[in-house]
């Protein structure tokens, strides 16, 4: 079921030219639950979605989303992806992490729709709890975690971003970026909610969840969903000078501070995780939601043609 | 009591230049319990202050506050608007509200002074109820409310314009809007400023409030009090084309997203109504406070000779 | 222990140029208990550490650090700054307080460091109550407080300007501000991390806390770090006329305006003193934290000669 004809569908969006982007991805792909991380000074690894390229002698691994056509987030990408943070988390060698797409134009298309619609509950909640786990390793990670946004960022893609401590994006008037799930009639739970209010104020955060706003580069930058904008080809480079800044910091002072600001987020989640699975799982396994969700694939089927 | 040369009295009102603007409305007039709304294709109906047009066809409601001289918020003001509220919110063919002044160079003055002044503790506890049940229903509700804001706009008057989801003010320099209360003497209860720290944060009303600023429609639209400026014939224009685009969203997914938003702020008062109710009046019928606002009332007579 | 030669060292520092400026203070000088703070019309005192000039006239006091080389927050530092301030809060005559440095391109260089470092955990506890006591006095004070800073501000001395009720600094490039303690090693503490957030908001708090990070005045007005930028001789005759307009608004009303804005901030410290001391006496005599404050002092000596 490819999709990359999506792409092309992509336009300038901001208040006046509201689309919605999430897109379909693979069902099939091998989930690689050892991806190697690091073996001598410089070492990279291919497994089917992620492949990690840790360089020993700076600390700083590169993480890249690599699930054609857009890097949706499938259960099987999920797990890969957590596995491979986790390693990378316990690995004391590595105290950064920049995180980017190996395929043009996109950096994640969000959760893949295909886990919700026409799925057990059983297998709705096995989903969800992935999704609460990818954010709590990343927005509470003790690396410093750097997104090199080099395309699109809707939905699920948008929350990777602004988990990081850090958003550096490519310039280019045809990507954006935004929690734009209203637009397809469903909406973020409220530990989206929370990250993006902690990233870009309650005010900000209200009109765009209410409008399931996209927004281009320059207006992302405007209101501090990213914190940088720079030509598409230096966008890792970018980063990876950051990092360096960011890694003169001692690690413990900075580790203690990001706590501090992000703590109190990560535990209202982690009291609440049951809930939130259940409350996904009711929601999401709706007749009404199915529907709009059966809608849409039929509307995305039909741009193809 | 007319108070139209309160308005010649208006003048640009930044930091340096503050005045306060809460006026006196009229003691009379008639409440129209039950205006009604529509009946067939585009209907209108004028009742004593608050006039509403439900067209059924796009499901939009234009609330026109038409109490003259001011809009000030009486008891029967609040009554009317209230019961006008709860009727369209109960209307399944009404999605959208739209709320502007009929009057001109004045959105609404706000709470009515006379409603404070020499009143009864029963009397005052009743208006402060109706205060609550304002800003309760129209903080919290389900349709699109758009403030098209064509006048001044202090103190209540302002809390009605931020308790929408968005504001289209009249560029006009001599119109001004903001949270004045403590330039008479008087302060905002803890939920108008908890409206307004969710739409312009922490630090802006701090010394919006410590204050008692009223900002020019170009400070406004900086600090994000206001969302757009466009030229005063244009406002409800405007409100009218930014409603299609809000009504484009499907409502399930945008109720929940405002309601994840704005719940937390709500129940704060929702559990401490009767409390907020006591303190209200013991501190607008003590001495001083009484003192304070006749000494107000009697510069007010004077601006008029 | 001179480090004026620390002063030398200060240059440009934003994101891309952090340097960490604690300073070293004198340890010795005399506690005056009993500042005289006004007898007539005009009055001033000269202490050891804070010069108090209040006009009765206009009720305003102003207050100057002077403890050469950096103002460093010694322990009696500390005791004589609450001790003057509690004077000024129980004097009704005074009803704003303006905080300047009379050295020259330091406002305060925070915390001193040497009550940090090889003391007693008793000592380090004293200390500790001392700083929180500023705060709590500072943060809550009734008066109107303005910060006129017309020198370099980190760490504790920006402490000191956030908790203010305004902000005019000296523009001037090679002076800065920001809490840059993750840049020595040590973490500020919650509560100067509230206090951060609700003057710019999470998402400035989180990279600057995390960076250890020193603004420029630039750099500093644009997040809202000061509220105003004057040329280095007019900080504090703008301070002055500033006040004047705070004065103008009634005292009661702001008074309970600004509670109602920094009540549960102050709260949270006010409910976890005790914990809070322990937390800073574990962390500061930890060997590691020792050994590099050790480091940095040692940094500190090489830079002088």
């Amino acid at each position: 079921m490819a999709t990359s004809s999506l792409l092309r569908s992509i336009s300038n969006c901001g208040f006046s030219g509201l689309v919605s982007r999430l897109a379909l991805s693979s069902p099939h792909g091998r989930v690689c639950v050892s991806p190697c991380l690091h073996s001598q000074q410089r070492s990279n690894c291919t497994s089917s979605k992620i492949k990690v390229d840790l360089n020993s002698s700076t600390g700083v691994a590169v993480m890249q989303m690599q699930s054609p056509p857009v890097n949706s987030m499938s259960l099987e990408f999920l797990t890969e992806f957590n596995i491979t943070l986790e390693k990378l988390e316990m690995d004391k060698s590595c105290r950064g992490l920049i995180l980017t797409s190996s395929l043009p134009k996109i950096f994640s298309a969000g959760l893949d729709i295909m886990e919700m619609y026409g799925k057990s509950p059983e297998r709705c909640g096995e989903f969800w709890k992935a999704v609460q786990e990818m954010w709590l390793k990343l927005y509470g990670s003790n690396m410093v975690t750097i997104a090199a946004i080099n395309g699109s960022s809707p939905a699920g893609g948008c929350l990777i971003a602004i988990s990081c401590d850090y958003r550096i994006m490519a310039e280019n008037l045809r990507y954006s970026i935004g929690l734009n799930e209203t637009q397809l009639g469903i909406t973020a739970p409220f530990w989206f909610k929370d990250t993006m209010v902690n990233t870009v104020g309650h005010r900000n955060t209200e009109i765009a969840l209410e409008l399931g706003l996209l927004y281009t580069t320059p207006e992302a930058l405007k209101i501090g969903l990213v914190d940088q904008l720079v030509p598409e080809d230096q966008v890792l480079t970018k980063a990876t000078k950051t990092m360096a800044k960011w890694l003169a910091i001692p690690d413990h002072a900075r580790q203690i501070s990001k706590s501090m600001m992000r703590k109190p987020t990560l535990d209202k989640l982690l009291s609440a995780r049951d809930g939130d699975v259940k409350n996904f799982v009711n929601f999401i396994t709706k007749d009404s939601i199915q529907k709009s969700l059966q809608m849409y694939l039929e509307m995305l089927k039909k741009r193809k043609t």
